[in-house]
C-alpha cells in the first residue's frame, strides 16, 4: 500500500475508549500511519473515517507497525492483549516498541516488559494523568519508565500525544509515578470533603471556597472541581467515579506495602472511601464524599 | 498636619512584621495616610523613612484614624492589642473600622467583633494566605467575615493590599475560611511526603516528580515547592515551619469539635506532625516531614 504523505514509523494502537479515541486522532493528525484494534470493533469506526486501518487481532496488528500503543482499563486487560491467545507475544519482533499508556500494576509491568525483552522487543510503561480533556489538547502528563534510549527513540511519536513526557527510571517508574499522583489526588479529594463540610457547619458560604481561595496554597485543580460540587451537591460523575480512585488507593496501599513504606494517611483515605462507596456511592462522582461528613446543603 | 495629596480614610496599622511591613509599603504607596505601632518599635523604622507616623500605644493610634488593621502572630496578641492596657477598646469611636489580618480563633473573633459593636465601631476578619511574596505583590487571598456593607466601605483600602477579597459570610466566616485552608495545606503536605516516600522506595527518581506532575491532578502550589525538597533532604525553613502547620491543624481539629464535624484525616495529619515535631523537627521546613516516611536520601 502506497504511504503517501505518511511518516515513519507506523503506529499501531490497542484501546478505543474514551481516551485512546483523541490520542488516535492526534497522531493521524500527525500524519502517522495508524492500525487500531479495540475488543468491541465498532469503537474503532470514527478513525477509520480519518483514514486508519483496522487489524483483527493484537497479533495481526503487530505485523505492520514499528510502535505499539496500549489503553486500556486494567491489569488484567493489559495481560490478556499481550499473553492472550492472538496476543502482541504470538507476533513480536525484534526491535519492536510497546508503549502501555495504561495504568497497571507496576510488578506485572516489569514481568511483561522481561517477557517482551525475550524477543529483543521493548516495553515502556507510560501511563498518563489529565483526562479527556487533556488527551484532546496534548497536554497529558505522561510518566514513563524504560530504557531511556528506547523512550528518546519514541519521543517524535509520544511529542504528538503530549509535550509532558518524564522520564522516571527503569521499568515500572512510570506505572509507580502515577501511583503516587493518585495518591495524592484521592487522599486530597477526601482531605478536601473535610474542609467543606466544615467550612459549611462553622457558617461559611461554602460555594465562595472554591473562587475565594483560587491561586493559594490550598487550591489545585481537584480543589477547583470538586469543591463547587460538593457545595451544590451534585453527584453526578464528571471527572472522576469513587470505584477508580478508590482502586487506585489500593494500588498505592498494595504498593507502599510491597516497598514497605509507611502511608498512613493515604490508608485512612482509602478506608474512608471504602466505607464511601458502600454506602451506595460507587458509581457517584469523588464529590459524593462530602456526604460523609455533611447531610444535605444548609438552605441559608 | 496638612495632608498634601493623601487621600481618605486614614489607616492604622498594627503589627510590622513580616507580613505587615510590605502591606504598610503598599498602603503608603497608594497614597494612603498611615500610622504604625509594633510591640517593638524600631521596626517600624523602615516605613518612618516612607512617610508613616509612629503611634505610642494602640489606643493612641485610634484617635487619629478611620480604619485600624491588625496583623499580628495569635490570638493571645490580638486580644490584648484589642482589650489590654492601652487598648483600642479604651479609645474606639463610633464608626471606626478594624480590619483584622491575623489568624486567630473564631469563636474569639466572634467576641471580639461583639464588644467593638458595643462602641457602634465594626469588626472585619480578613485573614489572608500567599506569604511574604504574596504580600510583596499583592496577590494575597484575602477571606473575609463581617457586615458585608462594612467590607464593601472598606474596599478601596483592602484592593491596595490585594484584588482577591472575599466576603465569606458573617463575623469569624474569614477565620474559618483561614482554618479550612490551611487543614488542606497542612493535611496535603503529610500526603506529599508520603508520596515522595514511595516514589522513592518503589525505584523513582522522585528529584523528578515535581516537574514530571506540573499541571496535573496532584499538583499544587505546595507540592512544587515541597517535593524537591523532600527529595533533596532540605529542611531549611522556606514557607512553612512544622510548628506553625501543628498549630493550624490543632486550630482545625478544635473547631471541627466544636461544630460536631468529623475529620479523620485531619486529625491523624495532626497527629503525625506532632509525632515529627516531637523528633526535634518543630524549627524545620515542612519538608522534613519526608522523615516520617523515608531514611536519608537513596545515593543510587
Amino acid at each position: 500500500m502506497p504511504r503517501n504523505g505518511l511518516i515513519d514509523p507506523r503506529i499501531g494502537f490497542i484501546g478505543i475508549g474514551l481516551m485512546g479515541l483523541p490520542l488516535c486522532r492526534r497522531l493521524l493528525d500527525a500524519d502517522f500511519a495508524l492500525t487500531v484494534w479495540n475488543r468491541h470493533p465498532d469503537k474503532c469506526e470514527p478513525l477509520l473515517m480519518l483514514g486508519a486501518q483496522q487489524a483483527a487481532s493484537p497479533a495481526t496488528l503487530v505485523e505492520g507497525v514499528d510502535i505499539i500503543f496500549l489503553c486500556v482499563s486494567d491489569t488484567a486487560a493489559v495481560e490478556q492483549i499481550v499473553c492472550g491467545r492472538d496476543g502482541l507475544l504470538t507476533a513480536l519482533q525484534p526491535g519492536q516498541i510497546i508503549i502501555d499508556l495504561s495504568s497497571i500494576d507496576p510488578a506485572v509491568t516489569r514481568q511483561l516488559a522481561g517477557l517482551v525483552q525475550e524477543k529483543d522487543a521493548h516495553w515502556i510503561d507510560a501511563p498518563v494523568s489529565g483526562g479527556v480533556m487533556g488527551a484532546e489538547s496534548g497536554t497529558l502528563v505522561i510518566m514513563a519508565g524504560g530504557d531511556a534510549d528506547i523512550i528518546d527513540r519514541a519521543r517524535p511519536v509520544l511529542g504528538a500525544l503530549s509535550q509532558r513526557v518524564t522520564h522516571m527510571g527503569p521499568s515500572g517508574a512510570g506505572q509507580v509515578t502515577k501511583i503516587c499522583n493518585q495518591l495524592i489526588v484521592a487522599a486530597n479529594a477526601v482531605l478536601i470533603a473535610e474542609a467543606v463540610a466544615l467550612a459549611e457547619k462553622a457558617g461559611v458560604d461554602a460555594a465562595k471556597l472554591a473562587p475565594a481561595l483560587a491561586g493559594g496554597f490550598a487550591d489545585s485543580k481537584p480543589f477547583q472541581l470538586l469543591a463547587p460540587r460538593m457545595s451544590a451537591r451534585t453527584f453526578t460523575p464528571v471527572q472522576w467515579r469513587v470505584q477508580t480512585l478508590l482502586k487506585d488507593l489500593d494500588m498505592a496501599t498494595a504498593l507502599a506495602q510491597h516497598c514497605q513504606s509507611a502511608t498512613p494517611l493515604a490508608q485512612a483515605a482509602a478506608g474512608l472511601m471504602r466505607e464511601h462507596a458502600e454506602q451506595g456511592h460507587m458509581s457517584d462522582d469523588l464529590s459524593s464524599l462530602i456526604t460523609l461528613f455533611a447531610g444535605e446543603k444548609p438552605s441559608c
